[in-house]
This record gives structure tokens, C-alpha cells and sequence, in this order.
């Protein structure tokens, strides 16, 4: 069983990554991390991409000359913004953003102040599981298992990939104050038959790709194969559709998984809300934020399918070290064998 | 921590369920989740609506004198045709339908024979988890919530609940040997705000109930609010479309959750596949099925939420009697009183 | 990861156990678990051991033709005094029992009769870890590992296994009214090097074999190897008396695991306590237990450990079908090859 | 629910604690958590008490302000000898020891060299739990609640704390070349009836709090109240020895919990081994450790006691804020209220 558990806030001295459950024997090291890192910094706009930050996450645990021991992976990534902060009297923030968590976490965790909220549940967070979403790649890697992305639709027009049709498209919102989502699909290919299970339905492994990609925030709709395309099919229409998973089992191919993403309902243009100090109508004061965090968002889709098909392999062949997987991986089945027999059931 | 386990396959002695973590003191009867299950019985045909089983959960556990005691809850549902089956001869399965578990499920588990898979990844299972969702529906009434759905769409066609245009295009699909998928749409009412949270990905509602949804056969899409719609839309057209949920929490909207079903895979007209036993191509062999679920599925996506709201309640409220529960839902608050003073963070 | 749940009363119409995890291509049949139920039930007394009830498990999901499928297995234990007790009314039971769960239970969940207390925490739920526990023994034998208990201390007398003067001991001491406790050991041949580990607490054997044994109602005490009186010998006389467990993780030694079982706290001679309907002191009113279930225990405290290793089998090797557990286990190193290497860490 | 996961090794650059699911608006500083860390550290010795470390852990998340936010609160730990290590050549250690995870470690993770299994089943660890520990002790205050610990016995003799006796025993032991264990008992005071449960194996309150003590290293038994000696008494002698538990519950007595320490096996007298590099017998080569480490392993004892106190209690009370938890602890129930009524049961 492989876990992920991360701490940390968006302006705080640094993201907290514990990876618990890694085979030992893999070769892991932070340039590795760094390059997925960076794909989540290269921002889509005017010039066409730029990079707005540069993370580095130092691996502080778990690996020793160079390979991983078993032990839990801890990485921590610095927050080039915290010097700035620290120390720093901050006012309170007291007029929730629509459509972001500031009311409901105050509420439910007694704030005096939202701005817990907004350091916490900043998109932020997800270099962490990116950070984490590496070092699974490279174990997937290792069987030949490849993970990739793209963004197949932006503000509702269909693409390949992010392109310079994309970037115009970012433009143009950005100068109307506004922001943009879109669909993201990860495509996983060499998984062999056998991933998951249908006979629970928390070991069913469309249900925990759903939940690991719905969590990221802003994302709204999962769909598994063309999901909910399927739903207006006929039944003999549907063949080669269901993305690689049959039962909430791997069934061969190629394993295909879709994420809606909302536009970031922080906008330029600012929303009507009420000031909780005072009780009275107010209007939302304007957070940094993306235009369009959708093509930066790609990896972030892709490490949670990472962190899941990663600890479903590991369930598979057992864990415990890359050596012991691979040998056992060499030896599955890539089909059965079936013998016509007459069976009692229910004896 | 409310767990449900269930076991049993759909031509054995019975469906068995184990709802573990019910407060103590809920009324629980047998009709109460007859309801319930009798809505996952009703087809849609030729004739309307009609019974096709008649399915009755047996309470076994967890209930004295009417009410919870807070020990697990059992349920033993029988299986109608298990008699017949009953110490009979049957022949090998070995034509693996496409879209199934059964070849995946096969290689998986070293089956000689696939049958083990159809048993047990049938929605015939689907009947554990209304039953465990109707007490779990019974809990959640006790606070005001009501958790509710209905067909929104049926082989594209947009529809509000399956009515006699549903009957028809239902009736049209079967004379042509194919089946028909649809969306469903639950909404829930009354939830306070503060359930789930935005602090670590497994704890954000949208995940878990992402997960609860995708893991119900034959669901291949979930959407929180307007989910895919929302990613074609800009920033501020997106504003009440959320769908109840902020940063993962419930923030007092209703909540909206939606499920794309695809149609059944397995259609009169016969389908190419492999026969295993002898690795020569071969044709389906047809299995009794619908031909569309869609209708009877809305009651098993509504215990798919009840069983994650459930949880989510007694996580909030500590869950170890109704009453302690009732007494603590009457003092959560609805809002948050903030005070503008600043802060020093990061000291 | 294999998972027990269960439910059920001691008067009520069942017990009821879902086994989840367990690997296909096992046999398992009524009579195996039956052998071990019935050691649950041979009590010692005046005319040495005799049997007071029957009981039979019937599995009723996830074997089919005999042998498991993968899919939880289910298994029902009818209760014998069920029928003399079904739409009995009784009385409230209002005298909380010292060293009972009665009270602690009665205020937690808010009963206003402390018998929903006795019928779930009574050890009749025992027979619900016995059975699951002869499933999981008989998955362990495939392996040559063989979990065996006896009694090897009753009312403070060491022995060796329960025999005639045990007998005595505990006419004896029916006579006085009174009852006796004991210590179990089991002892476990046959295990591979590296089950369990020592990376994270919740992964180590002995966190996990002492939760198992500890939650076994009456026992008061658990050691591995040999425990407490480890703590009274100087470093280099310890070795040898490891128990088996080297940092969490099966060394290759048989493993021993003892646990203290104190006696039960109702006896014949009332005790004083308060009667909660009326705040008055009183006296507790006998209900049925024995003078010494130690000997009884035994299977009880095996079960519990047949679980832990079961789990921690298939998590080293995968745990899909026996088959492909076989095939890994028979490539599991027995020991370790290393090569004296400069090593760089924390490069 | 509150987690706690740790990462690090002992030469490593630190150690890293991730502790999940704390409630918002707890006060925490690095003092508070800083004075158990130094109660770790103080070794007895020749001259007395001697410090020979000095931790410091870094709150790198979770708190802003000085309080909790109910997000993850992240610890980072450095080891002050992990400059002297870095980049070091460190030769391959090939002569596992006794009793130590060595082998067993090494076999399981495939290790060509010991050195990882030294480096992560090192009770350097404990550190992390302790840090952890010290963050629940300030929850569990907030509730007047309060968990103290002492040596009961050390090398088989009896005491009362560790007091000059013991000294003059250490110092005895050490110019014999030897090691010496001990016992420690924990005692917590102001626990409110209810904590933990006997519904399911895994809720009841002994099994957990064995599980947590059993898993710090060098720990061999475990006992709740008076443990082995209560099954030494009859039945009548036991009252008031249960340890403040009922059924795995508390019931208002002080919770008492013992730990049997073994010495540490790693002695100055070196001890038989095989060189698994040359599978030649071999000496062990000796790595620094304790002649004594039980006073030092009070506070660990007391840190998995925490623990599992503050989840239990999160539980029982619902955890999102301090203030919140306040109101509800405030309105537990301390008895029960019971009427004699007849209930018609299994109705």
C-alpha cells in the first residue's frame, strides 16, 4: 500500500511530503522530481510559455546513495514567497471568494479569519502531489508503464494539446478580466490485465482514480473512457470505449481518464459577497491568480493517476522492493487459460 | 466511521452486508429499506413500470427492539433464484463478453472458468448497497436531509425522470437487440455547511463521493454541479453552479452530484470474442440483462451518496447515538463570525 | 490487505462474518471451520471436556465449487437460544457488572438498558474470529505454516496445555464461586523472513499481532517472544527470545506471542454495584459465564493471529490467487546476499 | 480521525513528522513540544541525568499564528550528526546483529548492505513520535486531561521512577558491558467515560493503545491495568486492577498501560553473527547505543499513549476545532440514565 500525506501552506516556509510505501531499489533522485515540478510552472500567456516560479523539492528522507530503502519518502518543497511573509502582520481576510472554499472551511474550523483557508486550499498543495506523482512515474517507468496528458479542451472548444490557438484564446480572457477552464485527459499505456479489483467497491480501480482526480482542486467531472459520451450511446456503439477498465479491473488497454476543470471563480472582475466582520454586502478583493491554470494542471492529473496505479501495482506484485516486483511482473499472466467443465456451484 | 462491507454473488444463498458505525438509537426496520430496494426491482418496459424481483433485507444485526445499538449492522438479502441453481451442473463459461469484468477479472484471479466474475461483478450487488443506503437515508432524515434523484438524460435525450417518452424510446431499444445508458442526477437537501474538508485529499467530500459513485457497475462518469459543463463556461458565468461543494466541504447549496451510465455491454445481437478454452474466435453467449439499468440506478446512486454523507455527518458530529448527534447538529453554526485584526503569521 | 468484519449479538438470530481479501483458488468447506468452532466450544469441567453448544458456520459468499473466488466470503453462525428468545420480552438490565463493558457502554451510546452491551460484547462474538480465522489458517497450511496455541499458565500455575490438574484447579474453584484466568501462548513454524516491517509503526507484526490479540475481550495483556521477562534479563542473555520478530518483521524463528487473559469478572458471589434506574446501590445479578474459558481461549487467541499473518502474507507476496502466491513464495530468499561496497549517502 | 506519519533517518538530514486530522485553534509552539523532546534525551548515567543531544522541532506547517488551522501540522526534526555523514564513503555493513532488524530487513527489502535497516529501525525514530506526542499532550490538556508515565522496574528490580538506585544499576551494567530493560507504566488521569468501543476488533481502546505501544522498537509486552498478574487472581480479587478500561472503553478510572522494554540487544561484548558477504561466522562490530535507554523511553511510551488518546477523543467529540470540541466535552454525559422498562427484542 502506497500513501501520501502532505502539510504545508501556500505563503508558509515550505510543502511537507511524506510518500509512504515505496519499493525499495528505485533510483530517485531531484532533478527527476524537479522536471515535473517545472511542467506545473510553465504558464501559458502572452509570450507563450513562462515560467513563474522555480520548486525544487529536497529529498529529506527515504533514499539512500541515490536508490530508495523502503522507508517513507520525504520531500520538502521550499516557498520562494515566505521570507517575504514571514513575520509579517497580515490583515484579516474577510470577504469570502464565491466558489472557493473561504466560507465553508471558516465554518467548519471555527475561523476568525478566512486566510487559513485560502493557504491551505490554494493550488498550491498540488506540487506536492506532483512531487510525489514523480517519484511514482519513475516506478512505473520501470515496467515499461507510461503516464501522459494533454489538454483536450479549453473554455468548451475542443484541441490537441495546448497550442497557439490556446494561447490567444488565454489572451483574449485575460483582457476581459476573465478566467478559463477546460479538460484534461491522461492517458496510461503498458499497464498489464489485472489492476483493481471488482470485488469491493474501494478496490475498484475506476472508483480510486475518481476520488484521487477529484480531489485536485477545481476539478469538477472525472469520466473514465468517454464516460459520459457512453451515456448517449447505444450498447454495440460502445466497444473500444471504456478506457482500459472493465469491472474496475485493467483490462489491456490503453487506460484513459478525463478531468473537467472549472475556471477559477477568482476574477479580475470583483463579486459580489458579504464582509463577515461587519455583516454587510461587500465586494471580493481580488487574490493572484491564473488565467488559465488548465495546461498547468496536466501534470497535476497525471501524478494523481500516477499515485494511484502505482500503489495498484504494488498491491499486485507485492511491494517490497523493485528487484522482487519486476521479477514477478515478468511472470503475469497476459491471458488465462479457460478448460471447458461441468461445475457444482453452490455445494 | 461509518464502513459498509458487503459479500455474496448474484446466484448464491443471499447478499450479505456488514454497515459498521451507526449511531446508536435509530428506528430501523425491514420496510423501511423494502422501499428502497423495490425501487432498484422497478423496470421500465413495455407496459410501464414493472416488478421484476421482489427483494427483502433481513436485519440480522445491530438492532434491538427496533433501534441501533451502535454494534454493526447485518443484513442477509436472499437470493430469489438460488434454489434452482442449487447443486446444479453448470457448463464452463469461456466466452468473455467485451466491456465486462469477465476476461480482465479472469486473468486477474487465475479463473478456469469466468463464471466467478460474472457472479460477483453483476449489479445484482448493487442490491447491498441500496439496502445499506436506506439506513443510512433513515440517519440522515433524522436531520432534515433528504437525498433525492432522477434520470436526467436517457441515450442522450435529455429527460426530467423516466416518463412515457422514456417507456417508449426504452420499447424502441429492445425491438432493435441493443441497450440504452442515461445520467442520473441526485440532489441533496439540508446538508449543514462544514461536511467534508479541504485539508488533505481524502478527506474532501468531492473525492469521496466521486469514489462512492465511479464504483457502481456501469458508471463511467461523475460530475460535482455542472462538472464538464462548467469547463467550457468563463469565471464569473460559473457562480451558483458549484454544486454545494467549496474546497471540498459542503458550503449550505444543495448538493449536486451526477453519474453517466453507459448501456449495458451485453446486447442480444451476439459480439466477437475468443473462446478461451480453445483460443478460436467465437461469438457472446447472451445473459439475461436490461435494457437500460438507468431507471433502476437512481436509487443505487442515492445510496452511493447516503452512505458518503452519512459518514461525513458522524465525522462532524462524532457518531455514537443519535441523540448526542441531534444535540451537537443543533449547535453547529451556519455562518462564521469573523473580526477584521491583524495577525502575525509565520512567527 | 485482508479484512474481517463482523456482527451479530449473543441472543440474536445470527452472527454474521465478511472475510474481504482472501485469495482465490482456496478450498474451504464447512466441516474445516466447524473443527475449529468446536474447539471454541469444548469446555474443562468435572467430567473433563464437554461440549455445551454446537455451532456451524454456513458460508454463504465467495466460494464457488468449494474453493474462494476473491470475492469476501461470507459466513452465518446461527445462534442456537435465538428461538427461545425471539419476541421474548425482558426485562431491563439495570446493575452494571464490574469489569464489564456494561457501563462504559450504556454511557457512550446512550442506552437506557445496559443489555445491548452484554449481547454485542459478550464473548460469543469470539466464534465470529474463529471462523474467519480457520479460513485464514487453511490459507497459511498451503504455505507448510502452522499457528498452535495452549495453555500454559491457569490462576497463576504454569503448565503445559490444560490436562488433569487443570481440571482440578478448575472444579475447584466452581466450588468457591469464583473464576480463574490464565496465560495462552501460540506458536507459529513455518513463517519466510520479512513479513511485516520495520519502516512505519502501523507496518510492523507486532503492533499489528498485538492489536489483534488485545482486542480479544478479557485479554489484559500480549508479549512477543518472551516479553515481560525480557525486561528483567541483561542484553546477552536475551538472544533467542525474540519471539521470532526482529524490528517488526518475521526473522525465520517460530513465532510466540503469549497473552494474559483475566478471569471473568462475574462470579456466582454477587458484587456490589449501583442500579442505574434508581441511583440505589444493589447487588449484580448472575447471567451464565464459565469458570474458566482460558482453555476455550485458546482457539480465540490463534484466530487472531491466523489473521494477522494472513494479511501480512499476502500483502509480501500479492494476494490474488493461491496460485500465483505459491509460485512468489517459492522464489522468497531465505537469506540475503551482500557485497561489502563504499557506499556515498545522503549524496 | 488523526494520523501520524513519519519519515527520516537517524544519520539522514532530518526527521519529518506529518501529523493529520489535529483540530483548529490549538495553541503550539516549538517550546511546548521541545521539553518532551529534551525528556528523550536525558540519559542516566555516572554523573546523573546527562543530556547528549539537543532536538528541536521546527513547526513547518499547520499552525499560523501561533493555533492550529485543522490543516496537517508538519515537524521537521535535523539530526545535528547528519553534517558529518554527508557525502560520506561509508563502508557496506555486513554483520547483522542479534535482535536488531538487521537480517530480517535486509532479506525483505533486498538490501545488499544493512545499513539502511540500521538507519531507519534506529530509535532515533522516536523522536518523531514524540514530537507528535507532545502536539496531542497539549490537546488532551486543553480537556484537563493528563498522561504521565515512570519506570516501574528496571533489570527485573522494582521502583518507583528512576531514582539514584537505578543510576548506581546503569552504571554497574555498563562496566559489565552489558544492557538493561525495565518496564513503564503510563497513567492518564481525567478521561471521560466513552472512549473507544467493543462494536468492532479494531474501535475498542486496548487494541489500539497495544498496537501504538508495541510498535516503538525494543518494546516486547504490553499490559492494560494489571495485565499478567490478573491472570494470576480469581475473579472477585480483580476489582479496580482493569486499568480504567471495560470492554475496550474507558470507564472513569485512570487508564493505566505498561510496557516491558528489552535491553538492547547491541552489546560492548561482541556477540556471534554470519558475514553475509563472505557467508563466513563473524563478530558483530559495535554500533553506539544505550546501556540503558528505559528512562529515556518514558516519554515515548507516553507519546503513543497520546495518540491514540487525542484520535479516540476527536472521535468521540468530532474534531474540527478546539472550540468546538470545548462546548461538546462539555456536555458528555458522566453516568447514564437507565429505566426499568420490558423490551421485546429481535422483534
Amino acid at each position: 500500500m502506497i500513501r501520501l500525506v502532505t502539510a504545508g501552506e501556500s505563503h508558509g516556509p515550505q510543502l511537507t511530503i511524506i510518500l509512504e510505501g515505496m519499493p525499495a531499489g528505485l533510483s530517485l533522485d531531484e532533478d527527476l522530481i524537479r522536471a515535473d515540478l517545472a511542467r506545473r510552472q510553465i504558464a501559458l500567456g502572452a509570450g507563450g510559455r513562462m515560467s513563474i516560479e522555480t520548486d525544487r523539492a529536497a529529498i529529506v528522507g527515504g533514499v539512500l546513495a541515490g536508490r530508495t530503502t523502503g522507508a517513507p519518502v520525504a520531500l520538502a518543497i521550499a516557498n520562494a514567497n515566505h521570507e517575504a511573509w514571514k513575520g509579517k502582520s497580515v490583515p484579516a481576510y474577510t470577504t469570502p471568494r464565491p466558489g472557493h472554499a473561504d466560507f465553508a472551511a471558516a465554518v467548519k474550523y471555527g475561523y476568525d479569519d478566512v486566510r487559513p483557508a485560502l493557504e491551505r486550499a490554494s493550488a498550491r498543495e498540488t506540487a506536492s502531489r506532483v512531487a510525489a506523482g514523480a517519484c511514482c512515474r519513475a516506478m512505473l517507468g520501470e515496467f515499461g508503464i507510461a503516464v501522459e496528458g494533454r489538454v483536450v479542451a479549453l473554455g468548451g472548444a475542443p484541441c490537441d494539446g495546448a497550442d497557439e490557438t490556446s494561447v490567444a484564446l488565454i489572451e483574449q480572457t485575460r483582457k476581459e478580466g476573465e478566467t478559463l477552464g477546460g479538460v484534461i485527459e491522461v492517458v496510461t499505456k503498458g499497464l498489464p490485465v489485472g489492476l483493481g479489483s471488482h470485488v469491493s467497491a474501494d478496490r475498484r480501480l475506476d472508483a480510486r482514480l475518481a476520488a484521487a482526480v477529484m480531489s485536485i482542486p477545481a476539478i469538477k467531472g472525472v469520466e473514465i473512457g468517454d464516460g459520459f459520451a457512453l451515456a448517449a450511446m447505444k450498447g454495440t456503439e460502445t466497444r473500444g470505449r471504456m478506457g482500459g477498465l472493465a469491472g474496475g479491473i485493467t483490462d489491456g488497454d490503453p487506460l484513459v481518464v478525463r478531468a473537467a476543470m472549472k475556471p477559477i471563480p477568482t476574477t479580475l472582475k470583483p463579486q459580489s459577497t458579504v464582509d463577515l466582520a461587519t455583516g454587510e454586502p461587500a465586494q471580493t478583493v481580488y487574490e493572484r491568480s491564473d488565467v488559465c491554470p488548465v495546461p498547468r494542471a496536466v501534470v497535476v492529473v497525471e501524478a494523481a493517476v500516477c499515485l494511484v496505479l502505482a500503489d495498484a501495482l504494488a498491491e499486485k506484485l507485492g511491494g517490497d522492493s523493485l528487484g522482487e516486483m519486476k521479477a514477478r511482473f515478468a511472470q503475469l499472466p497476459s491471458t488465462c487459460r479457460l478448460s471447458p467443465s461441468a461445475k457444482t456451484f453452490w455445494s
